[in-house]
């Protein structure tokens, strides 16, 4: 079956084709600055990518525009529309009314709505894109898969915050974490590939992108996870903070003279390593400063492996012990240096990697020394193709 | 010499007299509701509390009636003020500015003044009461002993937060850290206990009381702990939630209807195991509710307990091993219950506890049984001979 895979965001939509049997990508690309000018870019496989400067004022003419690439004569890679057989939908929010993935129909809709206020920036987003695509391809059966489904495992004393337990029943305030289609598509593949029975597996999956977040998955199941009732908690990330004294959220507000909303903007837009270095986002930078000496973008990497190796030890006493640690996602796949520096924490593990191995970027590989009493792999996530299996699965 | 200790508040001031020779308590009591009406307890060594509610307007009311009580013919406990040959005063925060206790001089104390912003509940009430001392014991030396300056040894890589440096270096943004005194006084005791070097040891001390934090100290010095800017950061504690996603500090706001200030009251006051439990913010209390079959009550206990247990694995990860887990305070000397569901997270580490020894409370045992990887005690935990210690070593 063909699939399109549908990530939208408020101003933004990335989409790829993928041929579940095969499971090979046919095409992907994406819509910008929807709702401002807008730009397509279409990718079939094999073949440059092609970009067009082109009107999309909402997210319907943006899909309108997807679909007609997709069967354009000259470099589609559809005869035609009926080829697609469903569309998968990431949702970034499904709260506690969606602990897996659920096909979309008007009442799944309205339980996505009811998710809203927890995450305003994306759910509405992600909403407006089924709806466009729901319009353009009526009879195409839809699956949402949502990134907090895969943690709505975890046992009650890792996603309950120590607030007033009426902030939880009322309001909802709890960890729900998030990446759970990646940390679900790494933890399993990491087994498969190391030969673990995942279903008698400690697993530890270390999301290590622009946005970060680790898990802790005891047997196939998520037990714990860093980002909690929204993706700012937790790790040292490219923008933001992580984990931070919550005082510290009044304490910079007065001093920097903001209110709620302005000081939620520092800790996610201005902070995590470009904040500590003032030089960037991207590891590749800091690096390069490091080498040249640049003292605070060495402390932003310091910090940022630092706190990953805490998390490790932590979700390694969560589960009483680690059998494998998986490294995914931008920095995880591509970052040597990174990973080694977390794992000089981990020696008291039984940790030990392969410095030749961990050269390894961007594919799947074990890093640990064969000696090494913890398995280490890098495994290179696909929330695309999770996505895909996802919606294959549901709508078969 | 004997010495005098004080740890004043806004409305109450607590103090002892330590002889520093023996390390016996002579006397012993408090200040309460300094401001309001007022009452005075009055303890000699081995003898009844003598309470008498008496008007205390102020703070030098309050060290007068001290005074009076400790020379009072029938039950004082000195023969003449003049006995005292030193005062020590708890101080919460130094800030930067204070890495050791220090002679209190009219410099030192603009110093601790400029610190206040970082404690504005509690530096000011510090101060009032060392003037008031001042005023009352011309001529007897003073030392200021600061909650933060034995976290002063943290690097960098701990201290700070992924905020913007401008934050850090402006308004001193950072990971400060209490319970100064108790991680110190504990971590050397543990380590004369246990016969390790501490100078080549790696040890946790947990300090479990109504206010909990946890520190990592390696070769005597602390290198990470729990609470950050303010005491709110870290472990569940009795009123105060610990960690929390940073998003959760607006979305409760905006929830409750509350303000910067509504929404710090409702985490430092309302939280912790009371707000979970809805019972106490009494483990003695918890522990009843949870045998009569409370939920919440168990599940309060069970946070505390994962939340204290993933810190004993991050530190671990902090100094890549441990020797030593030593338990303190309130919590962490009485409850062996508590300790036994700390642990058993643990087995990976080789923690193992002796269940007989565990039985322990208030005195300083090994609980680790002795196949145990990891040596754990109980050590009582005490600031005030911790002060007295810390001023008599700066005044001779």
């Amino acid at each position: 079956m063909k699939v399109l895979v549908i990530n939208c965001g408020s101003s933004s939509l990335k989409y790829q084709v993928i041929d579940s049997d095969t499971e090979k990508v046919l095409a992907k690309g994406l819509c910008e600055r929807i709702g401002i000018d807008g730009r397509l870019v279409y990718q079939p496989a094999g073949s440059d990518k092609i970009k067009t400067d082109v009107a999309m004022p909402t997210h319907k003419e943006a899909v309108k525009l997807v679909l007609d690439a997709l069967v354009n004569p000259e470099n589609g890679v559809l005869k035609s529309l009926s080829e697609i057989g469903a569309v998968g939908h990431r949702i970034v929010h499904g709260g506690e009314k969606f602990t897996r993935s659920a096909v979309i129909t008007d009442e799944m809709l309205k339980k996505v709505e009811e998710c809203n206020e927890l995450a305003p920036l994306h759910n509405p987003a992600n909403i407006i894109g089924i709806n466009a695509c729901r319009e353009l391809m009526p009879g195409v059966p839809m699956v949402g898969v949502f990134d907090t489904a895969f943690h709505q495992t975890m046992p009650a004393k890792a996603y309950m915050y120590a607030v007033p337990y009426e902030d939880y029943e009322k309001y909802g305030v709890r960890r729900y974490g998030f990446h759970g289609t990646s940390h679900s598509f790494v933890s399993k593949r990491a087994a498969e590939v190391s030969g673990v029975d995942l279903h008698n597996s400690k697993i530890i999956v270390a999301h290590l992108g622009n946005g970060a977040s680790i898990s802790a998955v005891l047997n196939g199941e998520s037990v714990d996870t860093s980002m909690g009732l929204s993706p700012l908690e937790g790790l040292v990330m490219g923008t933001r903070s992580g984990d931070i004294d919550p005082t510290a959220v009044q304490y910079i507000a007065k001093k920097e003279n903001l209110d709620f909303d302005g000081v939620m903007n520092l800790l996610n837009k201005k902070s995590g390593v470009l904040g500590i270095s003032g030089v960037s986002s991207d590891f590749r930078d800091l690096l390069a400063a490091e080498e040249e000496g640049n003292k605070r973008a060495k402390l932003a990497v310091d910090m940022f492996c630092y706190r990953v190796a805490k998390y490790i030890g932590a979700y390694t006493a969560a589960m009483n012990g680690v059998d494998l640690i998986a490294f995914t996602a931008g920095v995880g796949e591509n970052n040597g240096f990174v990973r080694e520096q977390i794992c000089e924490y981990l020696g008291f593990l039984g940790v030990k990697i392969d410095a030749e191995a961990n050269k390894v970027a961007g594919e799947e590989k074990k890093i640990s020394a064969d000696d090494s009493k913890v398995l280490v792999y890098v495994i290179p996530t696909n929330e695309e193709l999770a996505i895909a299996r996802e919606t294959v699965a549901l709508v078969k």
